[in-house]
């Protein structure tokens, strides 16, 4: 391909860099269900032994949840020319209300598929599409309400009980702190009817696409795991395919548990595919950033018949959830005009101006029923956008942001008649005390269908830092109640994130999401942190930086203090030296106590001298 | 110096490397009090116009507060073998009621002094030291208590007030979502009586050894800013002086209102010494690290004698604050034997280490009173330690932990009784939903004494993260009450900070004391957000970098996705390319109503197309 070429920015034809290897000392494992198709992945992580004054216990693996797919798993060969195995393809065959179209049915997808200028990059092996057959709903809803519970049903509690159930049986790492639930209402295990009735009734959704069958099944809801999303894509200014693909690899390494596809630029219908035949996350997009792109950009010129082809492109591709900005309403653009920022989502000021433009209402209200077919017929869910969410503290929580969120209430009513899963997005930049007020709007004003923010921000005044600046808020929000959480990397505000951007954004927001776990109480949600801080305390340093969100990092500061191999197994830490390590000192009192063979009290209340000079010296010499 | 010699590590004899230059388009001025002598910096940011369809407007100069001391300054020629200016000296002479010494009256400082192998490493101009004069009580707080406005509280009257009342009179940027104070009393001017009242009542303190007359006077408490404490310190491991006083001017030049000197290793009377002479902001320090390098880290012979020659020693070098960890009693001890991970704290485990293995009281309980008194003699304020703060989530808010902050509120209580100022240190890992117990406890029990807290981490399972991991608990915290935080840096658990560690440690912490100021409702907390949130709707670039927490990392980020310096005067954003500025959008709507001089309802629901295409255009043209 020439340089000059339009498509010149891609690299399909050289082999890509992608990232596949296990995270350290971890190895995937497949927990069955009741029927071997059902296999659900966990990372599986070594620990070593401790060691006491008198004996070596072993540790027990220690399972976490895994969003990345087989790409950790050296016994699959990853191939993103074949994509992934379509393993729900079956169950999804097997329900009997789909059927395989002849060909995909949008007219900008059929344009596409017949240009013959795009065979280098395109995906090669597509399967044809699927469909609800006429009058059919294919939606985990419409099954849930049924009283079916679908295979992806016992997968989702398999994947979200794991940790819980298994680390119950190991004392004390299953010992936990109350939760602050706020209402939430978590079982002590989840059982596949309880996620069946989570999804009937609108408080969980499982986006997945019937044509994305390559996706593992996850679940998003306020009694289930706290999840986070995170966003790729190309833009008019710079990135290619093989960098997306690989984004999307990167993202669910380091634990996002969907990915959002924001492309902009060139190509964006075969970014796409490539980024669905190899997610095993489900996908979601801004159909409305494709539409706008079909018509050069002249917001005038969108029209709601180029829209639902979008719509349907992208449902045929397999995207499993679609931001839908249907509530921004003509008469909420007015209440934008003296906010400090005005309109900062890019859907929301598409939407706006073209309202305005008409002087028309937004056609994604309009049709919102007809947009409700569609859904339903691929089970996409929905994404309701908050188009008018606030870009400054200054705006939170006014006048727009809370009526686009009532109308998403109405909106989300609309689509459960339909039984259309449907989760809500919401801001933005909001301060501290503003926080829960949100939440416990939304809750009311959407009947608790899942809430999905952005953040939020809790101040202005750190471009450069916004991963913290929401990494606080997030926590907070998933605290209250809010289902997924969508990350914001440093370079929010300033530039396009880079693989190490994504990586930040994705600890970051995994450590919301865990810290809300926590004070939720959800169950077994402890047993992480209480497995990571005996490591710690244990000096078992290797297992502390395996048990980490970020085990590279974690060895890789350790050993920029104390590079010794043998520095890891120092009963001392590298701050303060051998002198002075607190945790040696505790553990030899412990030791003492131990030794003796007397209670701890009195144990406590003697000395402990030997054992203490004793690890010193070796600390000592370690150091040395 | 040879490489084997004791002082190897010390290089004071080349020109050390210090970072003295202001922020990017900030200057230094100082706003006089009722006497000139009273003059309290502040950093001036000058901000870019506004351009609007019709006219410019000028933005005025935005005052933030300004930690960073004179070497901001381009004007004050700084040599830090001089030290700072003491500027404070002639307050504290004035007052009448000190005394120079001869000499240094501690025997191990009289040691040092005569100590030729020290000279090459010694600060050379040391001062005599000043001590109350014998029955009298120099504390700031015994001043407050008799109705006496010091110097000292009309200076942090204006420090803590200059944005508040500059911003009022600026509309827009005056304007503030309420807070949520939980109980806190900010009044919506601070008045110097204000300030002697909340020192008077205990419930803040001024944190200023009449020995470091050249630290600039700040307050700790919870009606007033929410401030962050940096630690520096070498150890038996690694650093410098010079490294050390340039970690000093580091952290205080990006936003540390105090810096606890934490050095565990070699000549760290001499390496304080050179940090107190150049330190524009409160040193605090733990004796009883430096009390246990005298007796060569064997805790057993440690005596209350050799503690307080280190106090003495200390505080007339000038150390504003002692950490001191009377709480930690012998009863409390056994509480922590099934701790997941016992006592953390190096001084609490020091000090339970001496009890156990004397089968006694903690000394530093047994000798308070004596303690007061010296502390009254230089006023020197008490940092409460919390020596059995918990050190993983599993062992949070439990009785040892209780129990300990229920004696700091009795010692509290005693060094109330002698006018000595104090403030309680907290903890540690607390998970989200048991930071507000803690806080609602420290309140009770310390009867609203200055709660000053390490994070608090609210996940064990990011290590190489945990400025995020306890920014987030930070932030609540300060929102809930607590007046200093208490930096944790990304090596937190895993090795020691460097610069660019430190950096990210105060950054986060200052993201976190602003959004706890945010959500408080601190009067004109909101203004610096405003401002930066104006600038970046208005797409001044510069203008977004220079008014964030740190210009240089937003340039950067910046300029890493579009370098050119004309993109910094593009009417779009980096992340979104031309065609999809939402702000653009916005702007837009609002110029055309303008323009039209039509009402902006009527001009919303109009188009406004002409603009749009020819900002278009012009984003297009610099993009390329």
């Amino acid at each position: 391909m020439e340089k000059s070429d339009a498509n010149s920015n891609l690299v399909v034809d050289q082999k890509p860099v992608l990232t596949t290897s296990p995270l350290p000392a971890s190895k995937k494992i497949y927990v069955e269900g009741r029927t071997p198709d059902v296999r659900v992945p966990m990372r599986e992580i070594t620990l070593s032994p401790t060691h006491t004054a008198n004996n070596i216990e072993e540790n027990r693996p220690f399972l976490v949840y895994d969003s990345s797919g087989p790409f950790t798993d050296p016994t699959v060969a990853v191939d993103i020319r074949e994509g992934l195995v379509p393993h729900r393809l079956p169950w999804i065959i097997n329900r009997g209300d789909v059927e395989h179209l002849p060909a995909v049915s949008s007219e900008y997808g059929k344009r596409r598929a017949s240009d013959p200028s795009l065979d280098p990059i395109r995906f090669q092996k597509i399967r044809k599409p699927l469909r609800a057959k006429t009058g059919m709903n294919v939606t985990q809803m419409h099954y849930a309400k049924q009283g079916i519970i679908t295979p992806e049903m016992e997968y989702i509690a398999i994947r979200e009980n794991q940790m819980s159930e298994a680390v119950r049986l190991e004392s004390p790492l299953g010992a936990q702190h109350p939760g602050v639930a706020w209402g939430a209402s978590i079982p002590s295990v989840i059982t596949p009817e309880f996620v069946r009735a989570e999804v009937a009734r609108g408080r969980a959704i499982i986006p997945l696409n019937i044509n994305h069958p390559e996706s593992e099944p996850m679940v998003i809801g306020r009694n289930f795991l706290v999840k986070i999303n995170a966003n790729i894509g190309n833009s008019a200014i710079s990135s290619s395919i093989e960098e997306e693909v690989e984004k999307m690899i990167w993202a669910t390494r380091w634990g996002s548990d969907t990915v959002m596809d924001l492309s902009t630029g060139k190509n964006i219908h075969e970014t796409r595919e490539w980024i669905l035949r190899n997610s095993p996350v489900p996908i979601g997009t801004v159909p409305i950033y494709q539409a706008l792109e079909k018509v050069h950009g002249k917001i005038e010129e969108l029209t709601w018949e180029i829209y639902r082809d979008t719509l349907i492109e992208q449902a045929e591709q397999g995207v499993d959830y679609f931001t839908i900005h249907a509530g921004v309403l003509l008469r909420y653009i007015p209440l934008t005009a003296k906010r400090a920022a005005g309109i900062v989502s890019r859907g929301g000021s598409i939407l706006a101006k073209w309202c305005l433009s008409h002087h028309k209402e937004n056609f994604l209200y309009t049709h919102f029923e007809e947009i409700c077919e569609i859904m339903k017929a691929y089970d996409v869910s929905f994404s309701l956008g908050d188009g008018l969410r606030p870009g400054a503290i200054a705006d939170a929580n006014d006048a727009a942001q809370f009526g686009e969120l009532e109308t998403l209430g109405e909106l989300t009513k609309i689509a459960w008649k339909h039984d259309v899963q449907t989760m809500i997005e919401g801001p933005g930049h909001v301060p501290m005390q503003m926080i829960q007020i949100n939440m416990e709007k939304q809750l009311k004003e959407c009947h608790e269908a899942p809430f999905y923010t952005l953040g939020p921000l809790t101040t202005d005044i750190a471009p450069g830092y916004d991963h913290i600046t929401s990494g606080i808020g997030a926590a907070m929000i998933g605290w209250f109640g809010c289902a997924m959480l969508c990350y914001v990397t440093p370079k929010e505000h300033l530039g396009l994130p880079d693989k190490e951007d994504v990586k930040a954004g994705v600890i970051t927001y995994k450590i919301a999401a865990h810290a809300a776990d926590l004070a939720k109480g959800h169950p077994g949600a402890q047993a992480r942190d209480n497995a990571l801080s005996k490591a710690r305390f244990e000096f078992r340093w290797e297992d502390q930086f395996n048990l980490s969100l970020d085990p590279e990092t974690a060895k890789s500061f350790h050993d920029e203090t104390l590079p010794a191999e043998r520095a890891k197994v120092a009963h001392f830490c590298s701050m303060c030296g051998p002198h002075f390590c607190s945790m040696k000192i505790t553990e030899d009192v412990r030791a003492y106590a131990a030794q003796k063979g007397i209670d701890e009290q009195s144990a406590l209340i003697s000395g402990m001298n030997e054992k203490s000079e004793e690890f010193k010296k070796q600390g000592l010499e370690i150091y040395r």
